[in-house]
């Protein structure tokens, strides 16, 4: 659908200006110097030609074919615009101009005007409020973008928003010599959006990785299912940012939406496969390793050093990332002992010592490449002036050639001396850093995408035990930003088999009584009534009552304390021990629940010791819940005490997902807490909103 | 003493060399090519002139003046050469050479015999092993190195061992065209010290911020009292590398040392005011940002973008890095108002879009530094065609050169196209980063030294009533690699003052039923016996013993289940309740005592919460400590429950911090737990090995 838009045959540009400080000059200008192998057509009614080319008073004019249409119009131009781009049969809009929805409410009229013309005409629009489009494709070059960036062609794609940090990537790219593939920034994107230019990226051959930058999603489940679509082609790398509270006010003000903290970005990155980055510096570094890199097999890392002290820096980075260090095999022991210098280090790093030559390095990097001990090499190379540092950056390159494990250079040098040095490096597709952190961190990115690719989704379970028409029937009943009742909540529970305790629900002394006898002491009795929010802040809760004289008492106090003509009393069997458990479930709208996990108590009101998930959570999301609490220990038992189960506790997180998924109207579900012995794990509080 | 190391009159250097390719050439090279203006004496045997400079057979054959002797020569010829200059009284000597202490013991001899020649000559050694020295001040401009960064003169001074990670850090500020004032890399250090050299460079008025890189410290504490006394005077900025296990081995391969994980430096570093990095190139960056800027009062930011997205990433950063971006003042938000475009955002960060001109950026940068809101400003500056760059960045120059609160740009650009516009900017003296995450790191890091500079050290606490005597009487009695007796701690305790509970010591049943009596119900019977080190996993333990019957059975059983000829009982008085915390101190050879913080039980095993500090601990620093921990809300008093006596734990702290700073014998003391209450702290187990 978007291959005309990255590929034009033709491009029109409507607005097309004699001046050279006027968009409508500069993209004309951009095409030509880019080398744009397709027609330009200038549109301008008052020139004849611009920059050379003739130019045509209305599209209505071009004589051939135009299937991106680049408009540097203002906005109340744009629909007539759009019209006429419709009757000569253009395919893509990129609207440059601003004045739109990002304004208010008028100029959102105006982009849903548009929009309705395009509609009609089976146009697809690429912006507005937009930078545009590059495509470095030999065979396209096209340049439909005001910005300044000139890259070579290359295999990192960057889609994003926000022109202003696409950009910025871009140009990390560029001072890197590094090339790109497709650039596509498409602002409000009211038509064409992120999702489907990340569809169209992951289906090109020619893009090898895909970079995004968000500060927020339009289609949180669209996203995620592009990009899902997309990692199992190819890596995907990201940043969010508006992370913070301040942040996401700085994003709201330029985006015009609305600022709010975001947890689900990050989930929805983490479900989708995605490479999640929070420092653009870091997300440009490991978007130019997987631009030449294979994928490591696995994490074991070989260092090669002609310095010490930048080895030592990679190292700390490198492990920090998750990697090891292996020692050399006795067969790469043996052969560098007999081919380095006498004084060089043979372990791991290996140390070829500032004077180690081309032919030192070559041991080394065909020893490692053999060496089943490593899986990826780190390189760190500095430049001494009494070396052939040439040489022994053609032994570098002609290794990363064979594409055997992956390899990161840091090149540690001044490029104006060293030119030569560093282009042949880099004509050998070897990704090369300044800084040993930067190298480290980026191999600690492959490695990271290793780890991705191997962990296994999970899957949904069915549960063939749930009664989804019981469970509606409840819902049915309750109106939305209601409380539901205890008796409500628990049977709701039940129906989708989740354990709690044995449990009756009284009007009154009388019948807490009768209950309790039901159930067996000790009970616990707790007060219900739709204005009881915080049960035991307001005495309306009495545990391990023993007796049927207990829980008269218990009652009788309650009538007392709580003034609520709806009160009632919800008796249950008292289940003490256990470690104490919570779940949650929030409804994040357009994307689904986010499921909280945690230990209870102190380990989540001081310690904040919590985990998230995002709605469906699969088999090995639940497992990765329970182990990804700080305090997972504790569930596995410390200082002699029982583990907990924590298949039950995975069920447990699983069923409430199911639950949530099932009746997206539960605004929030709360069970706090639950009481996970060492055989099962009960619910012994919950409340439910709608 | 060191003057004329860095400002040498004449430089002679043993072992010129005609061969290009020779260090002895390329030194000289270096002083020429860097514009050195004292004398440069090449010493050749063989040589008439090198480089067309007059050699001379011999150090003792030059007529003038020789303040730095550069040797590039084998070891083994390094004494007599030394001797040599000793007798021309040559005062400093770089050392290029390797092949000494880092090789082994046989290196080490050479060294050592050197080193006797230069004491006897009153020279200092630089290095050996080691790159040598730059100063840039244009009065002198010496470049005694071979390296190939040559540095515009600047305020940033670096000091390292690694030559490595030194010209690493001095690439990274010439890549950003930031100039440096002296730079120093001293190898195996084996004379002239690292605290030596930063004492120097805090004098030195060039110099506004040292920075340096470390493995590890030779002399820890040599290096904290050269390093508190430079902080008092400028910024010092560190970072240590051979943090992880694996770091610090490749740090020992080259450097010849012991690996070990080193949690010390990084507390000297917190102790001597040093600003730590853990990133060689953020500190690069907020060197940058120190090398030009004053310091922040505060930490509130005002940005001014004209583009969204990086506003939107500096936030995040600047927040995450304790920044706060408070509204524009109402003066300064009608002022906008009226003077940027009707579409800029007028709050913070200002926006005033990517066509705002050099008046805008000037009326905000005035506000901003008019309005106390603001403590700093924070730049992002994209480059678009169609707007006068250069006056942008004269604008964002001349209020930068006004120094009224500290500036970073974050200048999005591409140098080639726009280098006129960064000239601008970097001839005034704006620190601009390509990154806005940079950018604002690196004004997070002049934040950060604020808030070092607010914090008060704090005192040691001088305590009257400590009994050192009584302590040394019992220390000295006990040998060394010994633990010490029950009663021999709960003494050494008292007499620092720490508060234990009431103790006897007893040799039976009857004698700890005796001692039971006396102390009053309940009891706790521990055994104790020289073999015995984990009491209570060998039943050594019984508490809450209610009268003597319980006394005896508890003995009876400790006598049945150990099987040693000197045990004995401590009977303690038994004191529940509180919250448990514990204490420990353990020696670091060279440095003194860490001291260790935390919440008992789980919250050390499991959370690993705790916290460390290096002898002497301060009022200040005990307070920190306790405040640190992740739980520290418990001792605040949670759920309820009653805050417990932080004034109690924080003497406690100190008391033990000064024990074993009077008796550095003490290898390990543990105290676990104490018991904290809402009045006092009693430590109620305790054992200290020697």
């Amino acid at each position: 659908m978007l291959k005309s838009l990255f590929n034009p045959v033709g491009v029109a540009v409507i607005g097309a200006s004699g001046k050279e400080l006027h968009i409508g000059n500069r993209v004309i200008k951009n095409l030509l110097d880019f080398g744009y192998t397709g027609n330009i057509y200038p549109i301008n009614p008052k020139a004849d030609e611009i920059r050379g080319i003739k130019a045509y008073k209305s599209i209505l004019d071009v004589p051939g074919r135009v299937d991106v249409a680049h408009m540097v119009i203002p906005a109340k131009f744009v629909p007539m615009a759009v019209e006429d781009c419709g009757k000569k049969g253009v395919k893509h809009i990129i609207i440059n101009s601003g004045g739109f929805s990002e304004t208010g409410p008028e100029g959102a009229e105006i982009e849903k005007a548009f929009l309705e013309k395009a509609r009609q005409y089976g146009i697809r629009i690429f912006g507005p409020n937009c930078q545009g489009i590059i495509n470095t494709d030999p065979a396209v070059k096209a340049y439909c973008n005001f910005t300044f960036t000139f890259p070579e062609p290359g295999h990192i794609s960057i889609v994003a928003l926000s022109g202003g940090v696409a950009e910025v990537i871009h140009q990390g790219f560029s001072a890197m010599d590094v090339g790109t593939r497709i650039y596509a920034s498409n602002g409000n994107a009211c038509d064409i959006s992120i999702p489907e230019i990340i569809r169209y990226l992951a289906d090109d051959d020619g893009t090898r990785v895909i970079v995004t930058y968000v500060e927020g999603l339009k289609d949180p489940l669209g996203f995620l299912e592009a990009a899902r679509e997309a990692t199992s082609k190819k890596p995907v790398l990201a940043m969010k940012a508006g992370r913070t509270m301040e942040g996401a006010k700085a994003a709201a003000s330029h985006t015009g939406g609305l600022a709010k903290e975001d947890l689900a970005t990050d989930l929805i990155f983490k479900k989708a496969g995605i490479l999640n980055f929070r420092d653009e510096g870091h997300l440009i570094h490991a978007a130019v390793a997987f631009g030449s890199q294979p994928v490591p097999g696995g994490n074991r890392v070989g260092i090669i050093t002609n310095t010490g002290g930048p080895a030592v820096i990679a190292t700390d980075i490198l492990v920090d990332a998750g990697l090891t260090l292996p020692p050399l095999s006795e067969k790469t022991k043996n052969l560098l002992t007999e081919k380095l210098y006498p004084e060089a280090s043979v372990s791991n790093p290996v140390d070829v010592l500032a004077t180690g030559t081309a032919q030192h390095y070559l041991a080394c990097l065909e020893a490692m490449m053999a060496d089943d001990s490593f899986d990826c090499v780190l390189v760190n190379f500095v430049t001494p002036f009494f070396v052939d540092t040439e040489s022994i950056a053609m032994a570098i390159a002609q290794i990363n050639q064979k594409q055997i494990k992956p390899m990161v250079c840091n090149l540690m040098t001044d490029r104006r001396q060293w030119a030569e040095t560093e282009a042949i490096l880099k004509a050998g597709g070897v990704p090369c850093f300044a800084l040993p952190s930067d190298a480290a961190r980026a191999l600690g990115a492959l490695v990271r995408y290793r780890r991705m690719l191997d962990r296994d989704p999970g899957r949904l379970r069915a549960f063939g035990d749930i009664d989804a028409d019981g469970a509606r029937a409840i819902l049915d009943g309750a109106g939305e930003g209601s409380m539901l009742a205890a008796d409500r909540v628990y049977e709701l529970l039940e129906a989708y088999g989740i354990d709690v305790p044995d449990w009756r629900m009284a009007d009154d002394a009388a019948g807490a009584v009768a209950a309790a006898d039901e159930i067996g002491y000790p009970v616990v009795v707790k007060a219900d009534a739709a204005a009881v929010v915080h049960k035991s802040d307001m005495g309306g809760v009495a545990i391990n009552l023993a007796d049927s004289a207990a829980v008269k008492k218990a009652v009788a106090a309650m009538e007392k304390q709580i003034d609520a003509a709806d009160l009632r009393f919800f008796v249950q069997q008292y289940v003490p021990g256990g470690r104490e458990v919570i779940l949650g479930a929030k409804s994040e709208p357009g994307v689904g629940h986010l499921i909280m996990f945690g230990l209870g108590g102190i380990f989540v009101e001081v310690l904040k010791d919590v985990v998230f998930s995002l709605t469906p959570v699969s088999d090995t999301e639940a497992r990765e819940m329970i182990d990804g609490i700080r305090g997972s220990a504790l569930i596995e038992g410390v200082r002699g005490e029982k583990p907990v189960d924590k298949t039950a506790l995975a069920d447990l997180i699983q069923r409430l997902s199911r639950l949530v998924t099932d009746f997206p109207q539960i605004k929030e579900l709360d069970l706090n807490p639950i009481m996970a012995f060492e055989k099962g794990a009960v619910a012994v509080d919950a409340r439910i909103a709608l």
